[in-house]
Order: C-alpha cells, then structure tokens, then sequence
C-alpha cells in the first residue's frame, strides 16, 4: 500500500458515453451497446489506464420519454460477470435497487460476482425514485421517500449480515470426516425488521475482500444518512470546489455520528469530459455535439427532470417563471439548472444545449488533457475529494483520449498509480476488509 | 435442420457430480466449485460432446441438512453469462424460483443473457417447496402447493409477454432524426393479475432465438400443466420406459388442451450414469462411491426426503411402517424410494446406498459405455423421450468419459449430431422461433 494519499478513478459507462448525442457521433456504432464486446473493451481501455472500477448505472424499466437515447439495457450483472472473465484488475460496480429487489437474491449476486472476480465487486443502492419502475413492480407509483430511505438502510444492514454469515474456513472439505462445510462457521442471520424477515445464512462463501462494496449516490438527507451508515465510497455531485468541501464537511460528520471514522467513506464526485488538443477544439467538439442532439430529446430531458411538459412553452423563450423544481431524488440538481438558466437569461432551447442535451448532470469540463489533469489534481488536493467518477462525453473516443492523454500527466504527478498495487477492489482503494460477522455486528 | 428426428442432451452440473460422494472422488478438487474456472471447462467439454446445453439446479438458500456435500452456491445467471463468454454454440440453462423473484428481474435477466450469448439462454421454472429459502424471504414456510403454481403459471405469462413486448426493429438508431428506440414497436403490456402488476415494456431488445427457452421440471398435476402451458422442455422423472411413455402421453394431452401442438414440448428424464471399461468396473466404481459416503449424510437426505428423522430408528432395521411419504414437491419420489426399500426388504443404511447416498433421484445406469449408448437409444426409439438430462457421477471424470466414449457411439447411430447445426438453443433443439407479441398474445 502507498503511504501517501492516492488518487482513485471510476469509469462510469453510460451506454454510448455521458452526452445525450454521444450515440449520433460519426463513426460511433450504435448497437453496440447491446453487445458484450463493447464493453468488455471499456473495461480493458480502463484496466489499462489503472482505474479502479468500471461503474454501470441501471434501471429496471424502459424509460417513457427515452426514444432518443440508448440507455442501459443488458442487465449490469450479467454484464459484468462477463467482463471479469476478460480483466483481471479492475473493480466491477453497478446498480441495484433496494425497492424492487428481494436482499437475498442481491447479496448472493454480488457475492458471487465478488467470488468468481477474485474480490472485485460492489453494488451501488439506489431506491428508484421513477414511477416508470414502480409500475413494473405491482405499484401505481414509487413508495414515499422516506419510506423507500428507510427499506433502503435494512436493505443494507442484511446485505452486510448475508455477505458475514460466513466466518473464514466455511469450507472445511475435510475427507477424513465426509464434512464438506463446517456449519458452526456459516451462521443464520434471524434479521426481522420493518421491511424484511431473512434467516440466512447465505450460500455463497466470502471472496478474498471479505465483502462487496457498498457504494450510495443519494444527495438528500436521506440518502446522505444511508451513505454515511453503510457506503465505502459515494457517487456525489459537486460543480464546485466549495460544494465539494461542503459534501464532504457534512458526509464525514455523519458517518462520525454512525460510529465510523470519517475516511472509512470515499467521496468520488462525478466528471464529465470533452477533451481537445486545444481549448478551442474541445469547444469545437461540445458545439458539433450540441448540434448533434434532437431538440425533442432535449426537451424530453429537461420535461422529465422539471416534471412539466416544457413542449408546451416557446423553446426560444425562457422558461415561465411558475416553473419550479419537483420534489424528488433531483430536486437540488433540478434547482441548480432552473437557476442558472435564469441567472444567465438562458432561453429553453439555450438551456438544453447548455446541458448538453441532456448528458451528465455532473461538473463538466471541457478543456485539454493539460487542464483536466490541472483540474482533477487540484480537487484532489484540498482533500475534499478522493477522486471521481468519471463521465466521458463520448465512448469509446473520449476514453482513449482521457487513458492515453491524461492518465500519464496524473501520474506524473505522483497521485495515481503506475499499476495495480492491491489484489482486490478494496485493496486498490485502500479500504479495510471487514472484520468477522461478530465485530461487525458491534459496529453498525 | 436435420430430416429425422435428433437426440438432445443437455448436461446437469450439480457442483462435483450427482454422486452424493463425488467430492470426496480421488484427486477431486473439493474447492473447484467455488471458481468459475471448473464450470467453464465443463461446458467446454460438453459443447466438444455437441451437447444441446449445460443447466445448473438452484436453490435459494443454505440447505439445514447441508454439511455433507457442496451444493450450487455461484449464483447461476452469474456463471452462465462468465461460461457464456468462453462458449459458442452451448445452450445456458438455470433455475429460477417464481416465488422468490419478481417477473421483470428475471424477464430482464435471461434476456440479457439471450443477448450476450448469440440466443443460448433458457430458465428453468421452481416454485421453491423448501422451507429454507420460503425463511429467506420473508414467509415461515412457503407458500401452499396450489398457490405457489398459480403464481409460477402468472409468472411464465408475465415472462412471455415482456420477452415480446419487442416487435423486431424496435432499436432504430436513426442519425437523421436522432431517433434511437421506436417506440411504436416497444409496446407496455399492462398486465394486471392476482399475483403481479407488471406495465412493461421490458428494457433488453430480443437476441435472435426470439426469447429465451422456458423449462419445467414439476411432476405434480399442476407442474404438469404448468409445463404443457408454458414450457420448451421439460426435465422428468422416469425410471422405466412404461413410466416415460405414461409421462409422455399425459403431457402431451395437456399441451394439446392449451392449444399447443404435442411436439411444442421437449420431454428430457434425468438420467444418472456410472461408467466403467466393462460391468464390472463400472459396478466397482459404484461401490467405491457408495463407500465414501459419510452416513451422517445419508440419514440427512432421508429425513429431508420423508421430514422425519431418521437418526433415531436403527440403521441396520427396515423402515419403520409408520413413515410415509410426505406432501411437497418430492411427494411421488418420496413414494418410488418406500416402495422400493420395503419390496426389497432394503435395511435404512442398504437404502441409503442404494439411493447413492442422496445422489441423483434419477434412472441410474451402471455399465459399459455400450450399455449406456443402447439405452439412451432405445428410449429414443420409443418415441417417448426427446433426449436425456445426463447427470454423471463425478464431474469432470464421468462427462469426459461420456463424451469420449458414448458420445461416438451415439452419433455413429445417426440419431445425433456431428457438429452443432444451428446458430440459437431453439434451432438446435428443433423449438420454431416463438412469433410476434400479436400471434403470442393469441396462443395463450
């Protein structure tokens, strides 16, 4: 393990790339996102730039207004079973959600992803605020927040307790007795609560980081908590530095309060990239991607994240001033663009383009490999931040440039790694292993 | 497609065999079924056998009685999309519980399966009897016989209907109107039912065999229908050919009573196989297999089998007259292996080896590779099986020397392949691609 702190990167692969048009760029093929091989060549791309993770990003249900995109269809665990038959290092992370999944069947899925990975494997909780996936769950819309905040932390309490229930040495394989596990080593785990009733134990046995990772994206309170309780690392959102320090300001308090150290969570704020050789060419590539994006996909998007049909206004008008922000898992990101677009004057047509569309909701920075290596070394300096997970504007291009052009100047710097130094998802990120099922349980 | 009619045969991985004791089988490796490693070469030598397809048993739970042998622990969507990648034409078939899993997970799950392996994928449908994974999942105990069924019966509607909420061309990617998705052709479908809520559409395009297989395997009247409603195959129980053929007949009829032609549905007992050089040999193998089970074990899968325990009745007496077969999903097994121990006068400990220890359930044959061939050919012949779930003994021992040695002499009879001949399990299986979601829709 290095003694200085070290820079961790997550690659986040959102279908064709983070830009809402990155499908439409020239010479992108865009069915092959319902292709293993499409990803399996990220994922090398991203094993060789020494990423830690490669991250998906899912939703069970096809999105209503989602005719102008591809959006992640294979589901992320069979994905990524099949990407760690063809990598070796990098982490493998995805989405599940805590409201439309039983705890057992998740627990054993990760746990077996985590297994046949060499410990590489962590599931990011998220609780589907989108009415879309209720409705494919025997429900008319999603459960109240609350409600679905408070599922979502027992959710991770028997993930923790399935993923424990096995004490090293479960397997015993002892010819001499016909024992093949010794069960005083594999416990139930008799978890009754609120929303579930789970036995246990699992039947699966622990891989070589002793769990998955817990990994949370939650901006509210809420969420926040959820993180703080349970996550080795957050998804969070910060367009600024002063955000950033405020996240991490408020994050860490919380997790001292659930009786864990402050750096026991990772704080991986999300980076979207254009990167040009020049300044201006990366401008270049923003504005040929802006004009690549169908207006009725922007307004789709900013429909979808206002909860208004913004079709009805006059796109070259700006938005009414009756349109506010919904209440919802968006609502600070859904206040941040209604008031930049009216701080700057910014007419609908003007705001769409300006969010590229409806690409990554997350800091972007267009600029050269020079600027963004700047960028992401000076984030990283004022500790608010333990690296990022990174978004870029088209894959595989924006990827390639980021690994060849990038990658090299953080190394040079001395804050990213030259190879892989650790042998499992947590070692790379300089997680501790959990401890047995025992200890833990005193912990949380 | 060949003229006549093709044997199928599809390979039963049960961790290191379906011998009860084949993990203690000299120079096995006990810890191989914990690595993807083992199941991969596997499906490799029986797609080198041209086998129809690989199919992992599971249970969602740690078995109370399971000290003695490894059980399926990987999670099996999760190793069949790793063997997925190291395969080309094997088909990829694994159990899901309707009771514990929601339709749109596992919809999404085996379709994006199908997807990544070019059309090889199937699920086998279980109503989960056991009262461990009904304690994993919320319940005491699981759910009556009748509703269980019901619910399996809605849910294979509601995998269906989501696997063709997809007419053909439903991704679009068009540049010129920045279209990705038609959604004329992704179509919700509401369905509404005593079990599920479910609007769809499902998020996973079709691969190219249509859909996913569906299996069944139940032998009860209700399983029966359950498989002439809904499944490509069945996985039976038959130990005599007078037993297939009654099989057969019956649920044939009821396929035809669902409006389904008789040869819609593949009929595949379970068939256990112990090989030697000559009789005696083989009979030898069988007899050093039986003498390394531990007893414990034995007595562990006979009360299980008849939820009684056994460890207080001397081993060495028959069955006490009191014991009877049980009422659960194993009810007509229960009753064949009563009978059988007290036609032939079996003491408990004579049953339990003559039971394998608890090994396969299933038509056992102990013979020359010639012996095994002729079988397999003769119940071929009557008409009342379409292939065999073939469950060796040991594994890798048992299937190398089936493929080496029976294989050759089956394809030399002309009843099966050389070389696979379709590019989809469906094709391979002679199954006709299932139609539009209209022509379904009316089928059903």
């Amino acid at each position: 393990m290095p003694q200085h702190r070290q820079l961790h990167l997550n690659l986040n692969i959102y279908g064709t790339g983070a830009h809402a048009a990155a499908w439409l760029w020239p010479g992108n093929d865009p069915q092959a996102v319902i292709t293993t091989d499409y990803f399996v060549k990220l994922a090398q791309l991203a094993e060789r730039g020494t990423f830690d993770a490669v991250f998906f990003a899912d939703r069970p249900a096809f999105p209503e207004n989602g005719a102008f995109r591809p959006f992640p269809s294979i589901e992320p665990t069979v994905l990524l079973a099949a990407i760690a038959a063809h990598t070796r290092h990098i982490g493998l992370l995805a989405t599940a959600s805590s409201s439309y999944n039983e705890p057992y069947n998740i627990a054993r899925r990760y746990a077996s992803l985590d297994l046949i990975s060499g410990g590489r494997a962590g599931v990011n909780i998220v609780t589907s605020a989108d009415s879309e996936a209720a409705r494919n769950f025997g429900l008319g819309a999603p459960p109240a927040h609350a409600d679905r905040y408070r599922r979502a932390d027992e959710f991770a309490e028997v993930l923790k307790a399935l993923w424990d229930s096995w004490s090293p040495g479960g397997i015993v394989a002892d010819r001499s007795t016909g024992r093949y596990y010794d069960t005083d080593r594999i416990r139930p785990i008799d978890h009754h609560g609120e929303f579930f009733s789970v036995r246990g134990p699992l039947n699966v046995p622990p891989g070589p980081q002793g769990r998955p990772m817990i990994v949370q994206a939650g901006g509210s309170p809420a969420g926040r908590d959820l993180a703080a309780k349970h996550a080795d690392a957050v998804f969070a959102l910060a367009t600024s530095i002063e955000e950033a320090r405020e996240y991490a300001l408020d994050l860490r308090e919380r997790a001292v309060k659930h009786g864990r150290a402050a750096e026991d969570i990772l704080i991986f704020p999300g980076l979207a990239t254009i990167i040009g050789d020049t300044e201006a060419a990366a401008r270049r590539r923003q504005e040929e991607l802006a004009d690549l994006v169908p207006i009725a996909q922007g307004v789709n998007y900013l429909s979808d994240l206002l909860q208004v049909d913004v079709g009805r206004f006059d796109l070259d008008k700006p938005l009414p001033e009756t349109v506010s922000a919904p209440e919802n898992g968006m609502t600070t990101f859904a206040l941040n663009v209604i008031r930049k677009a009216r701080e700057n004057g910014l007419t609908i047509r003007q705001l769409i383009r300006a969010q590229n569309g409806g690409g990554s909701n997350h800091k972007t920075i267009v600029g050269t490999p020079e600027q963004i290596a700047a960028h992401i070394t000076e984030w990283f300096g004022t500790g608010a931040v333990d690296g990022f997970n990174l978004m870029p504007d088209v894959l595989p291009s924006g990827l390639e440039t980021f690994v060849e052009q990038v990658v090299p100047l953080l190394r040079r710097t001395g804050i990213f790694r030259e190879h892989y130094e650790g042998g499992t998802l947590r070692e790379n990120l300089g997680l501790s292993k959990p401890n047995s099922p025992q200890s833990d349980l005193k912990a949380s």
